[in-house]
């Protein structure tokens, strides 16, 4: 076992060690990054993987990318912008970078080299804090909805992995999770297995099973069984990118959920810090570009045999192609309302740019 | 490569020979069964699946039951009423030994045991001549649906595996798609894998490669994002159980497919022979009993590694429980039409009873 609840952390040379978490949770195991390079790698591979981690390692990505360009700073801005492509869906990715950018001028020295280191570990401070607040909100909703519920279970929906493997300190999903668990709220989570990369059986799982929370892994094809039959209270799930209008791009098949969740009036939150709009965006299903990943990610697969050791299968026979698109978008009308670290807003053009006026 | 399209027959020791269906596409074995009992656990471990098939199975069961039964008419019903009961949702299980029952007096002797014998097969005919019905009347529906596109290639999303390995001849859902493809049209199919047995990975992508139909897997997530960009022009399942109300049990997540098609203005069919109604049920998401299955199906996999070689491996780690529900009933209001051997007919209580009214 680790000593923490970290995905990420600086090391004693100021590398970032990461958690593998392409492994979990069979194998606990940490990569350390040295340069811009082995960030983009990870960031691309999903070592490391959730909008706000992948903001994160971008983000010191940036700064290891100034200790290694020296005085070059057009090497630097080539190296940035390579971590700024590395995937396409997520924005706080592309916002984590430009803010980076934001704090030094058009040079590389040792000042600006530890400017952005500060930087970095401040915006990583922020996204703790962040998540803290949106707990806080989202647990209260769990509590109301549990006023008027007769059983004394709080069954909660979730799709891939939302929490602090995804998200410092405590994610965006499962953190109003974790709050009402220590709240006393006797919560058990339907947890989406989230093909075809499991972060849901793999990741969400392996969090909720350390933090002594009751869940059971489903197929994702279950939750409209499950929401049919009164057995889902809330679906709740985190966010890549989200346009003004409250179109959500989440991991793929979540559309599917919010179809499922509406048709049964079970109410659909989604929990997200403010880097994660875009408001350059108003058409989140046309206009947030939608990562088409390998094939591979749907043709094999990773599991421990009955020797207990980590193995890949090939589950799709050779002749027959796939394809594996990342995300999806949920409109924003199946949207019941977004939880954020300054409350919760309806989903909404007119919610979201009256809760974040000043920062359109 | 095995000779012919048939996932089942009777050998020279009039044995029922199957297609084992657990291990395709990796593996083309058979599996002779010589009884009741190794029929029963055939049906129960999904080595033959798909509700006609299971039917056809039942019967052959019946047969084999009063073959060992010998005089003994207690124990061949007691046999008959094991096969009847082996698995709860698809209903053509049950209506096979009724029917297989309704032939024979109260007593087994040679007459008795060749009569069943020549039902079981006349059963297996008709199911061949059902489904060339289907075929026909579901490839007018693509005929038609083509017309009004500008593209040339016609996209179907399938969920589960309703072909020939399902359903004898060519299928139930997959029918209408190999009668197109006969009719000259460009058709391309969508195959969700169908998780957690992954028969449309398996066992529909396997069947249409051995047809050469153009199709790429995809994880069950995906069809909601392909739908809302216009890349399904038709979505078709087989079904289970279909309430006298239109209400429709199939595999797991096909209500979820169906809530998208409906969003984004897809015509949903449902394609079935009438044994697969339920005249005695109304409302399908209260009345059909849904099966669930054993978690190990969800918490391992089957695929091959390196060598080639079958390996199951464990993908859900230990200390998290899994749920293993096998089948979904999807309301009749997002339902297009049913396609029968009759013809088309609306999913409603009075579509179905104008259409089958000397059956209820």
């Amino acid at each position: 076992m680790l000593g923490h609840y970290k995905p990420l952390w600086l090391n004693e040379n100021n590398h970032l060690v990461v958690l593998d978490q392409r492994v979990l949770p069979f194998e606990e195991t940490t990569i350390t990054l040295s340069n811009a390079k082995e960030t983009i790698e990870a960031i691309k591979n999903m070592t490391i993987r959730g909008a706000g981690v992948i903001g994160n390692v971008a983000a010191f990505g940036v700064y290891l990318a100034a200790r290694e360009s020296k005085e070059d700073f057009s090497k630097f801005l080539i190296l940035t912008g390579e971590i700024r492509a590395s995937r396409p869906t997520a924005v706080n990715l592309m916002w984590a970078v430009d803010r980076m950018l934001s704090v030094i001028k058009e040079q590389i020295d040792d000042l600006s080299i530890e400017i952005l280191k500060n930087e970095a570990i401040k915006i990583a401070d922020e996204d703790c804090e962040r998540t803290e607040k949106i707990a806080h909100y989202g647990a209260n909703i769990i509590e109301n909805i549990m006023l008027s519920k007769k059983s004394k279970i709080f069954n909660i929906l979730t799709h891939c992995n939302a929490g602090w493997l995804a998200i410092l300190d405590s994610g965006t999903a499962l953190a109003p999770i974790y709050e009402a668990k220590k709240r006393g709220i006797d919560i058990h989570v339907w947890v989406d297995e989230t093909r075809p990369r499991n972060q849901g059986a793999n990741l969400t799982a392996w969090e909720l099973s350390q933090a002594g929370i009751a869940h059971t892994v489903i197929a994702d094809n279950t939750g409209g069984h499950l929401m049919q039959h009164h057995m889902v209270d809330m679906v709740i799930t985190g966010a890549d990118r989200v346009a003004k209008s409250g179109d959500t791009a989440n991991k793929i098949g979540t559309y599917l959920k919010a179809l499922a969740a509406y048709d049964n009036d079970i109410p659909f939150y989604v929990a997200l810090p403010a880097s994660t709009f875009d408001f350059e965006i108003d058409d989140g299903i046309y206009q947030i570009p939608i990562e088409i990943r390998s094939a591979d990610e749907v043709k094999f697969i990773k599991g421990i045999d009955k020797q207990g050791q980590l193995q890949e299968i090939q589950i799709v026979q050779e002749t027959s192609p796939a394809i594996n698109y990342g995300f999806d978008v949920t409109p924003a009308r199946l949207i019941t309302a977004l939880i954020t670290e300054r409350g919760v807003c309806a989903a909404t053009s007119r919610g979201i740019s009256e809760m974040f006026e000043d920062l359109i």
